[in-house]
């Protein structure tokens, strides 16, 4: 547990140091269609603070036999709408603090994280994979928001793009 | 030029949120053999500040016909020996700082971002790429931290990996 509050309570600063007031090159990039820009991104982790984590914990805590309700994995799309990005990153850390605090607040025991919750697609899954998945789903989106602004550079890179693995991720 | 400057002056800081005061399991975790955990990144980027960018950059602009130095990629294990984290994380952030002063000082045009050097391996490369590939080297080992660390809970997240890209890249 302290392990992944270590990493939860890290990330909104991370982001906020890697991305505040960067020019908007960089914030509205993204890797093609369909893809996100790091602005879509924290809007997508600001829409978790509020709808998955926090709230499937205590779905599982509570006992409840129904399943999560779905993450709706396009909300930042329309939430976001007349945020800068600033705001954005503000928005996320307050939230992330709020739930980190819920989090420990919780006094989670061993049974506790081994208790189970049903996924509306996956099936069983317990509390301690929950929190586990909350951790990689920051890793995974701090990479993509790196991944994402280094490929605006790769024509720019000329030869060295061939030892530039990022480059060639997620194609 | 601005735009390749605010990367580069923000990387210390966003590793530093991301890994300073971290546990021991999340310094040290690696993707497996021969690859390097975010102790061994930050060595590296050090050996970057001190052998590579900057006084490259120096080679190109000086009309140097000789090819660069080659660049050592595993200095940082001996290097970085007897050093914590913390300890390098503030390193890199003076080098860093050192350096990204020393590149605006410079005041490069567009004719010097053509000028070129000889690569070792690569051959003919231009001060543009050069700055650009600073760039994307500075991104792609963000990545590369944030996707170790993911790796080290891979089991953890049980059925959520199948979500979970990031688990499975560069694999």
């Amino acid at each position: 547990m302290d392990d992944a509050v270590a990493i939860l309570e890290r990330t909104p600063a991370s982001l906020s140091a890697l991305l505040e007031g960067l020019p908007k090159m960089w914030v509205t990039a993204t890797e093609g269609n369909g893809t996100w820009s790091p602005y879509d991104v924290i809007g997508h982790l600001i829409h978790g603070e509020r709808t998955d984590w926090i709230p499937r914990a205590r779905h599982i805590l509570a006992g409840e036999t129904r399943p999560f309700e779905p993450f709706d994995r396009t909300a930042q799309f329309t939430e976001s709408q007349d945020k800068n990005l600033g705001e954005l990153l503000a928005n996320f850390a307050d939230l992330r603090r709020e739930n980190v605090a819920a989090l420990v607040r919780m006094n989670l025991t061993d049974d506790d994280l081994d208790r189970a919750g049903l996924h509306p697609e996956l099936g069983a899954v317990t509390l301690g994979q929950l929190l586990a998945t909350w951790v990689v789903h920051d890793l995974d989106h701090i990479a993509q928001v790196a991944r994402t602004m280094a490929k605006m550079y790769t024509e720019a890179t000329g030869p060295w793009s061939a030892y530039l693995s990022i480059l060639r991720d997620r194609q």
